[in-house]
């Protein structure tokens, strides 16, 4: 396992959020990130599907980490998702790339599928843009 | 309590996601929604704010109400949402507001406010589309 | 007229393309910028109604000033706009708000209107952040 | 040329906004469209780059377009735009392509490269999502 990756697992152990939903990184390199989340009943909306807001919390963590792949520590400015079609089944699987990237800042793209026996099937397309975690305030 | 706020608070009561993280509706009308979610240390991210997944979630959760108080029940279609400032407190809350619907789709404006000693601060503000769930298929 | 104002007319005078399309900065303070322009029939799409690419233009460059409004000279990062009805009329105004701002980015909020015998009418919404001009590189 | 290359060269040449800058249908096919525009001086903004008018309109443009490959007449419900570099040279061309798609609507991203003698630049990523035209009402 790569010196990146450990950093990214790192960060995600760092973060009470992740570990309360069960987030896991699953691929980190430079300009890519994968996380996967194994889905509970806890975590659907009221028609059975998973939650809107457990899919964005996952496209927003992987564009982070994507972006976060080139720039270091880094948060989420801003990012906007379509959800495509429901999603369900035993896990979501997240998958963002750097589209473009500069000193401070790095937009990216994210998709997110739904894991079932049918293989996997899109459930959102994310777009957003990351920034550097500026410690000079 | 009106019809309207039982309704909303049936549909946040059938989102076992809600119900993990304790959003509460506190306000609802034709044309806007407002969202309460209690900060609890395991919604934080790796700097100890409230995780950016968390914000979203209620933000989404909350236009998809706004959207719903006119709409019936609906689900979001899209979203976009920036971050203006990291979110810390005791409570988020979230405020949405129907900026023009139809008959099938409602697009909606969503501020989000950390509540601490210092008052509500903005968060964070999203923009989305809210759609009818369509029962024909 | 302020000097602010006189420095929002420099700005707009400077962009041959918005010369082309005629528009004009009809208010411009701390905080908020607003933005006219004269509908015509080579500005329509093919249903007679104003191009998006139209709307779209006034909307991102009202982003725009409004955040150079507290930035001084800066460029639009990104934007979402949904447009809620169709826009035809005499004119496009566009009223953009700064909602929050720090030293290099400003987020802002646009509405645009089309302006016909019937008042004036929304036609899209829009959120987007705004970049100071970094001489830095 | 195929019919839809056809149908889609007959709806650009009805918008005359399309017309007035030049847009060129460069590639159309189900599920993607391909369109280039030649850069005017008097397509700059202040610091003689095209302004984000101007890419946003082809972009947007090249969006529906994508998605009136698989709906019929279309419009552009909604988009996002991330401007990643300052967009100069001899055209821009935009790139869109359907990621999922329904009877009504069709969620597209598109990619908007600069074009000098450098070869091809990103200058802009858009996402968003498309409406088959409503003929019902």
């Amino acid at each position: 396992m790569s010196d990146l990756f450990d950093f990214g697992k790192d960060i995600l152990n760092a973060q009470p959020f992740s570990a309360l939903l069960g987030a896991e990184l699953t691929a980190f390199e430079v300009g890519s990130a994968e996380m996967t989340l194994a889905l509970r009943d806890e975590m659907t909306q009221q028609h059975g599907f998973a939650h809107g807001g457990v899919v964005s919390y996952l496209a927003d963590n992987c564009l982070t980490f994507a972006g976060g792949s080139v720039l270091g520590d880094s948060v989420t400015s801003e990012y906007k998702i379509n959800y495509v079609r429901p999603a369900m089944g035993q896990a979501l699987i997240a998958r963002a790339t750097v589209l473009s990237s500069g000193r401070r800042q790095a937009v990216c793209e994210c998709k997110v599928f739904a894991v079932s026996e049918k293989g996997e099937i899109l459930a959102a397309v994310a777009q957003g843009t990351i920034n550097k975690v500026d410690k000079t305030g």
